[in-house]
């Protein structure tokens, strides 16, 4: 049976599930009401569900730019890695030539 | 004058603002469109507000896991860096060693 925790996002209540980790679930529903309202000071009079679905989309797009930023830094690990392969290969090269 | 792109999701149409990127824009809105539906057909009758909040909630889930994986690893490929430094600072004391 999964834990249930009951969080206030906008001022309606749900029940959400989380796997005992209430301090995560409400960081969860905390960002959700913060998008809302945000949204909400910017855009008078907009219906709830359009206000629920624009904070849905700007949650994705931070998903979304975090994903990227993920895939920038292991390209840019990926090539710095290389680099340093390269860097000590050559140093030993270099290290077997003075031995000779 | 920002680019405004017409998309629609779970049936209602938005004007969302994007930055000349169309394809961008529209995976944002094919992604909660996507997550609306899929809790859409495991909870029948749900308010559409409601919907779309839960929709958010999950891709806050999304965002968080990205977040937390990104940050796992940074830690690892720190401690893999802080490895190999140590490693290569090992191995040139020993070069230091044998020619003295």
């Amino acid at each position: 049976m999964p834990d249930l925790f009951e969080v206030t996002i906008f001022g309606s209540r749900y029940r959400l599930q989380g796997n005992g980790d209430e301090t995560y679930v409400r960081s969860l529903a905390a960002h959700v009401d913060q998008q809302m309202s945000k949204l909400a000071s910017q855009m008078k009079d907009i219906p709830l569900q359009r206000l629920a679905i624009l904070a849905a989309i700007n949650i994705c797009h931070e998903f979304f730019q975090a994903q990227s930023q993920t895939n920038q830094q292991c390209a840019f690990v990926d090539g710095k890695a290389r680099d340093l392969i390269e860097r000590i290969e050559e140093h030993f090269d270099d290290l077997r030539f003075d031995e000779r």
